[in-house]
């Protein structure tokens, strides 16, 4: 059976989260209905796999899933049929490519993209409201910068991982942080970019929320290299909430989506 | 009474328009409830004025209106205590300002700007649904910019408003109209920057969804100048839809949200 990958963007909003669970409403779900909709196999129950499980809210520019159909279909004519049967989820396929049948989502990927979006605004969201994270004050970017410099690398993460994280080992390198601040009307947006092989569970989360505390001057720079060292999931700042985080991108050895 | 000017933010889309109506979820009527919550004229049924009665759907980044309030309020703690009783509805107050009380929101303008939100992209849209208008199909921006430019200037504009128009003359100066182009991730993203003291009804969305069809090459950029040239409803284009219009700012001898 031919399998073929797909580049998906969503909005987290209404979502349970990437992975089906019964009785929630959830984007791998949605995605595996359309595919149902073009393919017996999925309409027998078939499932596909994803390169990141989003948590509830958490939202994606960039995820990656796989998928094997019996038929062998021209990859632009099956991401229209899906972005059709998709409507009105909040989902779309951006792309469609035929791939080898040893390619998986998960376990070829080489590098996860994040992106969180903060805003720090007095007034209420309306246009963004649920696809940004908002704080009253400005924060102060620098400050933030130099707490992240200490997370890069190679590290034991078990301060920043979610207590029910299943991953076997906490030890992650994370490859990059970068936090681009701009003027935007009435406030203040900074952007984090963070780039790692893989990542723990609410680890992005994790680290947002400490460096938020830095950038509101209620922890110092340096008491995050503390809080690292401690490998005590006690010593984190407050995780942050979903709705600000994206998956970016999802790199592999070779760009299944390349042109 | 003391008057107040407000600077306004919506998202369009839950509200039937600004212009308060029975029976129909408005802006007008989401920021008079607020103020009723503070102001014993308005839980009496004082009502506010605004620059512009944007219509269903359409969005504002920089609407102003004005209030007289029987307190003498400090403007901070008046946005602030708007901003609370606005929610959940997707409307925040940006600034308040404490004005003169011959400022009227409407008769003291002597600008108004647009912008038109359009991207062209192959995929449905997920984050930005609501707020942008899409067509699969990338535009000619050159050619866009070509028949605009048939437009700026003093004009009888009587193909490019609507038959319900109340204005009494259908001549406007039109100052601008600036067409940004950008690329997008899987997209290109067309934003309209328009600018005149003020507009008649459907004037935006009537040029914009003309120009369209010149960057799709179905007109080309002459026929918009023998378009406006006809003084004919019937020989305007297509009107295109709210979702991405946004009133973006208005213009006053003195801005009265100067700091």
């Amino acid at each position: 059976m031919p399998r073929f990958a797909l580049l998906i963007e969503y909005d987290g909003g209404p979502f349970s989260g990437w992975q089906a669970q019964a009785d929630q409403p959830s984007v791998q779900q949605a995605v595996e209905t359309a595919l149902g909709r073009l393919d017996p196999g999925f309409a027998a129950g078939a499932r596909i796999g994803a390169a990141g499980r989003t948590d509830a809210g958490v939202h994606a520019t960039g995820q990656v899933a796989h998928a094997d159909l019996e038929r062998d279909w021209d990859p632009f004519r099956l991401s229209e049929a899906l972005n059709y049967h998709l409507k009105p989820a909040p989902v779309a396929v951006l792309a469609v490519a035929r791939v080898a049948d040893d390619f998986h989502a998960r376990f070829s990927a080489i590098e996860r993209r994040y992106r969180f979006r903060l805003v720090a605004r007095r007034a209420p969201l309306t246009h963004d409201r649920g696809l940004v994270w908002r704080v009253r004050n400005p924060l102060d970017a620098d400050a933030m910068r130099e707490g992240a410099a200490h997370l890069v690398g190679k590290h034991d993460f078990t301060t920043f991982r979610s207590s029910i994280c299943q991953a076997q080992s906490p030890v992650k390198t994370l490859d990059r942080i970068e936090i681009e601040e701009r003027e935007i009307p009435h406030g203040r947006e900074y952007l984090f970019r963070l780039r790692a092989r893989s990542f723990l569970h609410n680890q992005v989360r994790s680290i947002v929320g400490t460096l938020e505390r830095v950038g509101a001057g209620s922890w110092q720079p340096r008491q995050v290299a503390e809080a690292l060292a401690a490998r005590d999931r006690a010593a984190c700042g407050p995780v942050c909430p979903p709705h600000g985080l994206y998956l970016a991108g999802v790199g592999y050895p070779v760009d299944p989506f390349a042109p």
